[in-house]
């Protein structure tokens, strides 16, 4: 497939439409227009079948989107076909709820290790998984291919742990910590900075209540 | 403060600079001019000043912003000189890993209630908050006022106690759930949909192999 530059913010609406579709397919829904499709999901329908242009359209004329065709097409642009070997590094309250989202592991985000500097979670197992020490991470980096690190630790925890990760060969990185991490450009990163979406929602708190 | 609508792409931006802004305080920064703040955020110093300007600017030609005092202001722009009552619906892991978050309470986050259907969980606590049944809920909401409902559990939970928290006044929703909920105008709602993130990860991983 050529690929054009895709905007960051038709990418953020792809896993939106692969929920829809998804959820579209688990009630036998075989086919859909992009009107009926921009009704449910509440985009206009000139921006779902732009959106999809970028990567070749897959609508027919007259007939709209094959549920399941697209369903699946999305999901190999978001690279959902493949699998990914995932660690979590920091087994604190968040790091333990990602490691017990079994809907990741369905999707094809396997967590093979989790990792922490607290000697007292040393060989515990969080669903099957061991908690290993931080010190061995270069050591489990170097024979085990890893796709994602996860960073559920604090601030300087995660800047201090990024460097260990580059070297050991992680070239993509689900960041928790607050903070914006020092990468070099082939490695991607994702950031979740939670207080910063709860600040979005005070924000807008205040900002209807002056209207 | 006379106010124009400001778009979602600055309000994003806002908590980033909040935190850049705290970095400094905390390193006894006094000033810094958008240039300086540019390089460590990588932004444009010109995206920085017409950012601010939204709000009224808050720099001098010649001086740059005062820290201190540009933090405030974003502070209360972002409603961080308030306090927020806030419940947390689904007492699961990730509920309970963003109960432990005292770094929320700090910001005035205060947590007073934590609600979940699983009998089990009946009068536990986390973190000296008290978990209590979903069928109290009503009785809750009528008795105290709750600025924010954190719902951190599955889609179909959230899609039913959405109206719940409607009818009881809930303003504004913190949906952690995999899905959009159905709700008034003049309730606010952000989402943090964590499969979704993963996913555009799992695409900027894939699309950069392609390069």
């Amino acid at each position: 497939m050529q690929e054009r530059e895709i905007s960051k913010a038709v990418i953020k609406r792809l896993p939106r439409y692969y929920r829809y579709l998804g959820e579209l397919l688990e009630h036998k829904v075989e086919r859909i227009s992009s009107n009926e499709l921009s009704d449910r999901m509440q985009v206009t329908a000139s921006q779902i079948r732009q959106d999809l242009n970028n990567f070749g359209g897959f609508g027919q004329q007259g007939y709209g989107y094959n549920v399941k065709y697209l369903y699946n097409e999305i999901g190999k642009i978001l690279g959902l076909d493949k699998t990914y070997n995932m660690i979590i590094i920091g087994a604190g309250h968040l790091g333990e709820a990602l490691a017990n989202y079994v809907k990741f592991e369905k999707r094809g985000f396997r967590i093979i290790g989790i990792f922490d500097t607290n000697p007292e979670l040393e060989g515990k197992t969080i669903r099957g998984i061991q908690i290993m020490m931080d010190d061995r991470l270069p050591e489990f980096l170097s024979s085990h291919d890893i796709d994602i690190a996860t960073l559920t630790l604090p601030k300087a925890g995660a800047e201090a742990i990024a460097p260990v990760l580059v070297k050991g060969g992680v070239k993509a990185i689900w960041n928790f910590a607050h903070t914006d991490l020092d990468l070099p450009p082939d490695v991607v990163v994702e950031n979740v900075h939670l207080s910063e979406s709860l600040m979005q929602l005070s924000y807008n708190i205040n900002r209807k209540n002056r209207k």
